[in-house]
Parts: C-alpha cells; structure tokens; sequence
C-alpha cells in the first residue's frame, strides 16, 4: 500500500470544448492535484472520442504530426493536420474529419451546408494511399458537412452523373440531380486498405434520426429542407451501394451510417469498419498500461449529461478502471442533474468547476484556474480520507 | 476499522443563508450522502455562530423553545423566540437579538436606522431576570439597529437624558441630545446574572472600523451621516462607562464592542463577557462527542471565504476535527477564489453547490437539491477510494 500523500494517479479528461484541449485539461488538473498532493504521481493521457482533439491524443505517445493541403467543406484550400503512429500491426494514419471540414471552422462553413463537400477527405486517403500507407483511422466528429460522404468517394474515383451522364458536385445540391453512380475507377487500392472508422455516433444515414434531421439543423440545414436532402441522400446511398457491389446493402440503415453527415456511410461503403472513437484512442495511449498499477483516475469533458454513458471518453476511462480496480472520479466543466443518478453509479464522486454561482462565460474564461482549483479539492480529499482511518 | 460502505459521518454545518437553514442543510446532506453510502450513520449536528439560527442550534439536543412579547427594533411589539436549555452549570437561556432587531425582518426595520433600538433585547432580559435565570447565552448577529444597546440599557434601568433632564429616546436619534446618563436604577439582578456573548466581531464601538462605519451602511445608515453617528456613540459610550462605574474604562475600544451597532459594548458594560458564537454552539450540540469516534465529518455554509478562518462555524468545526483525528470537508453554497489557499489547508477539500454553470437566484432556489447532489459526490468518492486501496 503506498502512502496516501504519493498516489499514482492516472488523468485521462476530453478535452472542454470551447475552453481547454484535453492537454490543457490535463495540465490544469495535475497542477491542482500537485498542490494537495506534492508526492503524487501523476500520469497525464489526454483522451479523445474520435472528434477534434484526436489527432492530438493519439500522439502524444510518440508519433508524427503530418500536414496536407486538400480542399475544405467549402472550397477552399486547407493545410489539414494528421498524425502517424507506428503500431505494432503496421504505420497507421489517424485523420480528423474535423481538420479538413470541420464546423467550428469558419472558412469551411463559408459556402451553404448544400454547397458542402467531403473531397478533401478523399483527397487525404488518397495521399495516404500514394505514400504507401494501409492503416487509416478516420475519427469522424465535428463535420460540419451533409453530402453522405460522396466527396470522399469522388475524390477517390468514384464518379456522380446526372440524367445526361454530365458529373454533378458531391453536393447535396448535386446529388438532387443523381442519375448514375460509377465506381469502376475507385481506388483499388482501398480494397487492401484497413480503414477504422472512430465514431460515437449510432445514427443511420436518413429518417426520422438520420444525419440530416437530427445533425442538419445544426449545421445550417433549414428545417423545411430536411425531407427533400433526407431524400436526396436516400437515393444516392442506394445507387451508391449498387454500384460499388456492396457486401452488406442497406449499409445506410446501420448505425453510425449517419455519423459526420453521411460519411459513416461512404467510408462504411469502401471497407471501413466502426469502432468506438474512445475505446481505440484509449489503446492508442495504452490507457491500460496507466491504470493498472494506478490509485486513482480522474476523467472528464466539457458537460457530462446522459450522451456520456454512450461511450464518451469519461465512459470509456470509468469502464477501464471498473475493470482493473481503479477509482475513477468525473471532474467536468457541467454536469446534467437529469443524469446524476446514472453517473453516480459509473464514477467516484460526479463533480464540476465552478466554485460559486456564474455564468458559462465566466466558466469558460476561468476553466484553467476553476479546473486546478476543483482538482486541488479533490487531493486535499483524497490525501485526508484515508490517512484518518487507519487511526482508530 | 469500519467498513468504507458504513462509515459515521458527523454533518455539522451553518445555515445557507437565504436558502436553506442549519437544519435543512444536515438534513440535505445527510440525503445525498445516504444515497451513495446507504450503511453511512449520519450524525447532524446543525451549527450556528450566534446569528440567525443559533436557538434553534442549541436547542437540537434538547431544550424548550419559549417566546416572549417584545419591542421590536422600529417600536412594534413581535413575539421573539428563545431557548431554554439545561445546562451542567445551572438553566441557561439563549437569545437571538436577530428575534428581536432582526435586520431580515421587515417590520423591524420599517423606520430609518437613526430610530431603531435594541429596548426589546433589554425587555428579554428582564424577563428572563424576572424568571428567575441568572445565565444568558447572547448571540449578537443579525440586527438591524446602531444605537450603542442604549435600548437594552434603558430597558434594563438606565436612564438617557438631555441638558434639560429630559429623558431622550435610546436611538441614535435621541442620543444626539445626551447629556447625562443614570445607572442608579439599573436592574441589580445583573450583577449576578452571566451573560455570554456570542459573535464573531472584533470591531470596536467607534472609529473607522467602528460599528457605524463598517456595518452602518448596510444598516442603512447613509454614508455622509457616518462621522456624526458615529460622535454620538462615542459620547454616549463615555457617559454610559462613567455612570456604570466600568471596571475598565474604555471598553468602547475593546474588540467586539462594535458588534450589532454596539450592543456589544452595552452587553460588555453589564457584565457580559465575549465568547466565540461558534465555539459555545459546538459545545452546546455536544459537536466533540459527535465527531470523537467519528470518520469523516461535513461542514460548509453560504459562502465561504477569507472570513471563514476567523473563527466562523466551519472553522471551528474543522478545528474540533482536526483535534480529534477527523478529516472535515466543507461544502458550502459558494467559495471565494481568493481564499481557496488558505481554506484548502485547513480542510480536507473544499467544495460548492453548482453541478454547472448557474446564477445566484438559481443556486438558491436549487439549494436543497444540489446540496444532496453534492454530498452524493461526495459519498461516492469516499466509497470508492479506500476500498481500490487495500487492493494493492
């Protein structure tokens, strides 16, 4: 039994979307809990899900950062940032969606969500494929596109024509005027290509929950408009899906089809397989290897509500400690009361950073601070606790 | 050593004020606690400085709870509330002055501050003279009056009169015409009678930190009419000492004093000796044989902040704690920033009521249930950390 003043503890927090990156998180939390616990150990692993923050993760445990210019959502040129990582199966890319079209990206938003475009992430594999790497995971969170993934596909060879054989954008606007889909000049490379597909979303690619109702709006889809795209893309999956021979049709009604506005589906339709975002960035950054002789976790994200239990990086950091014995205590930036009583059962302790009543501005321009404070409250805690038990 | 699922948990926390009181604050937390460790013994103990709560403090572990009909502090007459408990050393009443000259209650201050007086804490005492008791505990907070405790005086005996010799009013008002003060017909049951004070002031009568300067305003006192209230007390408290024949002249100047407009001074000039309000209620609630075979206890209070340190009641919960080999952690409605420091090295982690970012209005309006949340967090993470520990 060590010390309680010299834990080893393991901090593996999301980032908070809006304030911190899941290194800054990280950093902010080791400082509050050094203060409490100047003996500690503290191994920082900062988590991701698949969505912004990902490439980021994967690497910090060694690997390269990568950049390479493709085509943004809306047209634009675009330095997008991947990571390459050798792991024990072979070099592996790991790409964010959110890099190359991403929603909190200004520039990329610039043209209408109908004008939108996934080429560049075609254009990324497509690199990749040329460098001779076969090892792809494509974290899919934070697109700010609806296309169904057809400018990955375009950008890979695959060719979208309309009534008069005359190629249409791989658009929501151009596909509402898709009559062929050709797939005989697809990259065949992809076929010896295994492509991991990081997503926690479980949407199929249209309907009632389907990416363009339940994602569109909030990525400037018009209310009224949502019936006609849903429909549009229906049609494109399932030409889409006849034309490249698909194993499995109706690949657009699986889960998860719907993620990043329909490119769950594309990169489904060219081999790729799904995997929880968070489940495989946590083997990226042998979270396993942190835990196991460990004394305490703390995790975390921006707001903890009922979505967490589904997956989400917290979920997936409370699950591996369940696992190998380890406490793991929730430290987020809000959390949903509606979900107290779940997460009560899943975490050491649910607690968050503000310290007195606020507003969220204040709590975002103050999460640094708030977040080294909260975690100096939770060593002071951790220090006292079981120093005075064995006392009497 | 117990069991981490069935530990006693002594919860021993001020009132919220505004939202919740002593009571309701044991009872919230003592909830939330059960619902993470539902083998918990919960000891609660309700604690109080001696403002508004500490009758109802005292009187947790026995006791009557008695009124009587008074004068309030704008000349209404109001039923105040006071205890009546046995003590060891002989039956002792506990007075609120916040019953009596309350600066919550409405009525009490329906005339301006310069017209107030604390008569009717004069009254309680005599009547409690009149009963046949000879100990008064006095809590000091809360009121709403500046007068000196020229109404007490009077009430008592004293007698306030002008160059004329005519009595004037025992307000700040009246005392602006003093010329002469009588004690010849001051109750002489005082002399045998122990008057505890209860306050955690250390201001003095008169000055720039007097009780006009520091607590005037708040009072109502309008700034510009400070230095002239201020004389006033200054004269009146010279001539009351002179005439009571003061064993040590200059109490006026003595720490404390300055409590509740100077009734500090007045309950000193009648033989009232200060204690720390904290202190006599922790006593009073047995809180040393609560926490003596205790493992873990829970104090807190509306805000916390540097002024916690100086003797408030989670302070000298923490100190009873501390004595006795028990960790203390505070849970409070909100904490002060800039006093995290200082307070996270006298408590074994220092925590707040918001689960996200609120407003004030929100926090208190949510108070019962974010307390019971907070303290579920709580009870999670002792759970769950000493028992990953012997697992090693």
């Amino acid at each position: 039994v060590r010390s309680p003043e010299s834990p080893v503890v393991v901090v593996a927090s999301d980032s908070f979307k809006g304030s911190l990156s899941a290194r800054e998180v990280a950093d902010a939390i080791a400082r509050g809990l050094k203060r409490a616990l100047p003996g500690a150990t503290i191994r920082a692993r900062p988590m991701a899900d698949g969505g912004e923050g990902t490439v980021e993760a994967a690497l910090a445990g060694g690997g390269e950062h990568r950049t390479h210019l493709v085509t943004g959502a809306s047209g634009r040129p675009r330095q997008a940032t991947y990571g390459l990582v050798n792991r024990p199966e072979g070099p592996t890319a790991i790409i964010e969606v959110a890099e190359i079209v991403g929603i909190t990206d200004g520039d990329g938003t610039s043209a209408p969500i109908e004008a939108r475009s996934t080429r560049g992430v075609g254009e990324l594999v497509r690199a990749l494929l040329d460098a001779g790497l076969r090892r792809v995971m494509m974290g899919l969170g934070g697109s700010s596109t609806n296309d169904g993934g057809a400018g990955m596909l375009a950008a890979l060879g695959a060719r979208f024509l309309d009534e008069a054989g005359r190629p249409v954008e791989p658009t929501p606007a151009g596909l509402s005027r898709l009559a062929t889909v050709e797939a005989r000049d697809l990259d065949p490379r992809l076929r010896t290509c295994a492509i991991t597909i990081l997503s926690d979303v479980t949407n199929p690619l249209c309907g009632a929950i389907g990416a363009s109702a339940v994602f569109g709006p909030q990525k400037g889809l018009r209310p009224e408009d949502i019936a006609e795209v849903d429909g549009v893309l229906a049609r494109y999956a399932a030409l889409t899906e006849r034309a490249l021979g698909a194993a499995t049709p109706g690949a657009g009604a699986q889960a998860g089809a719907g993620a990043a506005g329909g490119l769950g589906f594309a990169a489904r339709a060219i081999g790729g397989t799904f995997a929880s975002g968070a489940q495989v960035i946590a083997d990226l950054i042998g979270l396993d290897e942190a835990l196991v002789d460990a004394d305490w976790a703390i995790t975390g994200e921006g707001k903890s509500d009922g979505q967490t239990l589904s997956g989400k990086a917290p979920f997936v950091v409370a699950a591996r400690g369940r696992d190998l014995g380890v406490p793991v205590t929730l430290l987020s930036g809000a959390l949903d009361d509606a979900a107290l009583g779940a997460l009560g059962d899943v975490f050491a302790g649910c607690f968050a950073l503000p310290c007195r009543p606020m507003s969220l501005d204040a709590c975002i321009a103050g999460a640094d601070r708030l977040l080294a404070d909260r975690a100096a409250a939770l060593g002071a805690l951790w220090r006292r606790l079981p120093a005075a038990r064995p006392a009497r």
